[in-house]
């Protein structure tokens, strides 16, 4: 049975790394000891140490030990015999790298469904879908494949934006980019806004915090879903 | 020798398809009967068909024909013996895909190399660069390389934009983007803004239109270079 909280976004802005989050990772995580960090998606040049680092420091204001998955001789074993993990946000395409050439994708995805509680936010999230192909990341490195660990039956555009009707930019808006998705692949795609999460748990999916999110299925109309929807139909 | 435009968009706010491009395209393809057009990245589910009847219209301003290389029986050899090539915009994922199933990423190139007059607008100007690893589009599909042309020894990013800094979304900003592109890469990045466009002609690669342009360069600091520069040092 899956437990699991993807958020959109690891920070609110004007608020503190994570801290819209803490009482969902209190929750989560409760009665676990130590929780697994990946770090590989490692935004800005932060080494996995610095990261890991921010991220402890975050979830011990949850009463929660951190480590790094880098620090395990053993991270496939890690893995596999850990109740909590936590991959962080930064750059999909890394993240996705380094899963396949640590040859932790599948153990990854393995420990999530044997029940370790899992927290994505941003690229972490975007993991947890079926691809990776509806990331807004920039491709900086060439991935060995864009299948990721498919806990969730459609994939997540983490950090959704709404189109600016005021603006004169011609790039592609990002509705426009996953109808393009769309052109080629099937699976439903959740525009996740910055605030929101999806939280499995009990075999349902629920759309949790403040806001609705904008749900896009192939050759249909996308539509809003309120938050506290079950998307469990989704796929 | 070559002879190319590199536009960062293919349109501008207000305007039609190509029009503020029209000087440049009679400019660029002069002497030269018919072009060949490069539908591959083919935006929004619009045929091959219909994108190039889309882009011969604007050509006919310019008093030019164009012919798709899909409605070439032998798109190499079309590659080899034409005079003109514009490669439009769409996603660059699926442009460099369908360039390496058709096997016409390398007689693109050679064309170019040859003498070729090459116009690229967006999807069509980011596989000028050595990769397409600064595109900001979506991965839709998975290419067998990131590797593009290199008629140009560094990369672009067309549609470039300024962070916004009254944005309170915690998405990574363009520039965010590109510094991590650059924490794994090292070729330069220009940072192309709709409006303009790389002339490359004489052996030499000139910014122009209106704007400057941002240039990135691994481990500077970001900076401007106005229209009118010579970027052919960039490498």
């Amino acid at each position: 049975m899956i437990n699991a909280i993807l958020a959109s976004t690891s920070t609110l802005h004007g608020e503190d790394y994570l801290q819209y989050l803490i009482p969902e990772i209190k929750e989560l995580y409760k009665n676990i000891s130590e929780v697994i960090f990946i770090p590989f998606a490692r935004p800005g040049g932060l080494t996995h140490d610095e990261y890991t680092a921010k991220a402890a420091e975050a979830f011990e204001k949850a009463g929660l030990q951190l480590k790094g998955i880098h620090e395990f001789s053993t991270p496939e074993e890690a893995l596999r015999n850990t109740g909590g993990i936590f991959t962080g946000g930064g750059n999909t395409f890394l993240l996705v790298s380094e899963l396949y050439r640590n040859k932790l994708m599948q153990p990854l995805r393995e420990s999530i469904l044997h029940g370790a509680a899992y927290l994505g936010t941003s690229a972490g999230t975007n993991i947890a879908g079926l691809s990776m192909q509806t990331t807004n990341d920039m491709p900086i490195i060439y991935p060995p494949s864009f299948k990721t660990l498919g806990i969730i039956p459609f994939n997540i555009n983490p950090h959704y934006l709404d189109p600016d009707s005021n603006s004169t930019h011609k790039g592609e808006t990002r509705e426009t980019r996953i109808k393009e998705f769309h052109n080629l692949n099937s699976p439903p795609v959740v525009g996740l806004r910055e605030g929101s999460w999806l939280q499995i748990a009990d075999n349902k999916i629920s759309l949790k915090g403040k806001l609705s999110a904008r749900i896009f299925e192939k050759e249909k109309v996308p539509y809003e879903t309120d938050t506290g929807s079950d998307l469990s139909h989704l796929n």
